[in-house]
């Protein structure tokens, strides 16, 4: 079994050498920076150690990883687009509207989703790709509400803003690794932690979110029974999961660290 | 065989009721605003003569047309956004972002990719889904040239950002109906053909594109040349393409009622 180390490796080799479609032409350049913003490769670090704790090679899990990673990034682009975040800064760099302007931020984000769902159809069977869709929709109907502020519970948005493409990410592994839905759901139940986990430690970090919400014990408070939740999720199931426990390790160290 | 009347009123009908992911919430008002403003619904049409020719039930083949519909919707949404092509009205209507403000458009835009691709992938072979995913890949390519006003054929342009999905809608229909690869060929030819067709015509009927570069008389000769080519990939395929046939005379009549 790789160490996470070894994963995020092949994951940045194959980020870095990925064959983007022939026709975008020079939209290619703004995909590229787009997706070497130096992120964390969280979602497709989950992937890999979840397909290789349920029997798949990474070498296999690599493009339903990557696709998860190039759904993030679309994401982000389109994210921080001035009608909707307005950020000008993404990870210390100009953001790819910045850098190449708006018009080529909205087709780079749209080709890296199709991208995205054509590379996950390089699969013979058609549930990794479904899966990364309806992840998308999910993480889409997060960013509405989150973009019209409606009334909803914090918790809820997560779920789909964040937590839908973590799922997705453990999804597509299981389907590849050829684990059958009826023996997914402790894994899912894992999925579900773990986005909610990624989600509190982020606001932790950024003293917002479930902070405001709640007041930084009870937001501590919820961050640490999360994650007992997940490493209860993690042990009912009958693998070697000792690459998804540090991943969670990973996220609470780095609230810790904080 | 049904008539050309007949498969429009099955694809309102089917568009109309159309299923759109629970978790996007407010956002499908405008996806559904987007979607039902009036087109002629072309590229569905194509597909449902298509696969009906090549043997398929309409009711079959309609998740594939109306996913090209919904693919088609997606583009004209970001198309028309102040960035791009900054254009306030469609079909008579304000646009989606003019509509529900910018924000919500690049979100439903985003949506209805997905949910295509969703569609496509109610199928049992990944071959449909893979088809549009691909097409979409070319049209963006096209957009991109579009907007970036690159030294370029406009015919090459066309192709990809006009042509590419029409022959999605053909190809997707082939794969439907159970066309093996080896046997689809004349068909994506007279695609081919199609496309171009309707950029042409379009190009008359609003005096750019064509006109303008190869002047009135000249367009006309090539639509009629183009016109000519497509009937001649239709002789030589082995099924009753009557109503392809028609769609063709349909392209053709509406140049000349200008």
């Amino acid at each position: 079994m790789r160490t996470l180390d070894e994963h995020r490796s092949l994951i940045e080799e194959h980020l870095g050498r990925l064959a983007l479609a022939g026709e975008l032409g020079g939209l290619t350049d703004a995909m590229r920076y787009a997706l070497q913003g130096g992120g964390k490769r969280i979602r497709p670090a989950l992937c890999l150690a979840t397909g290789e704790a349920a029997g798949a090679e990474p070498e296999v899990l690599l493009p339903a990883a990557v696709a998860i990673e190039l759904v993030h990034t679309f994401s982000l682009v389109h994210d921080d687009l001035p009608a909707l975040d307005d950020d000008d800064v993404r990870r210390g760099r100009p953001s790819t509207h910045v850098e190449y302007g708006e018009a080529i931020a909205v087709l780079a984000g749209d080709a890296l989703l199709a991208q995205a769902l054509d590379l996950a159809l390089s699969y013979g069977q058609p549930e990794v790709a479904r899966e990364l869709a309806r992840g998308t929709l999910g993480m889409i109907g997060g960013q509405y509400l989150d973009v019209t502020d409606g009334r909803v519970e914090l918790v809820q948005l997560h779920a789909l803003k964040t937590g839908r493409l973590f799922t997705a990410a453990v999804g597509s592994a299981l389907w590849v690794a050829g684990v059958p839905e009826q023996d997914q759901r402790t894994w899912r139940a894992f999925a579900a932690d773990f986005g909610l986990l990624f989600q509190i430690v982020d606001d932790l970090l950024d003293g917002d979110g479930v902070v405001n919400e709640r007041g930084v014990d009870a937001a501590w408070a919820f961050a640490e029974e999360t994650e007992e939740q997940a490493r209860a999720n993690l042990a009912e199931i009958p693998a070697d999961t000792v690459r998804l426990d540090e991943l969670v390790s990973g996220l609470s160290m780095r609230a810790r660290a904080s």
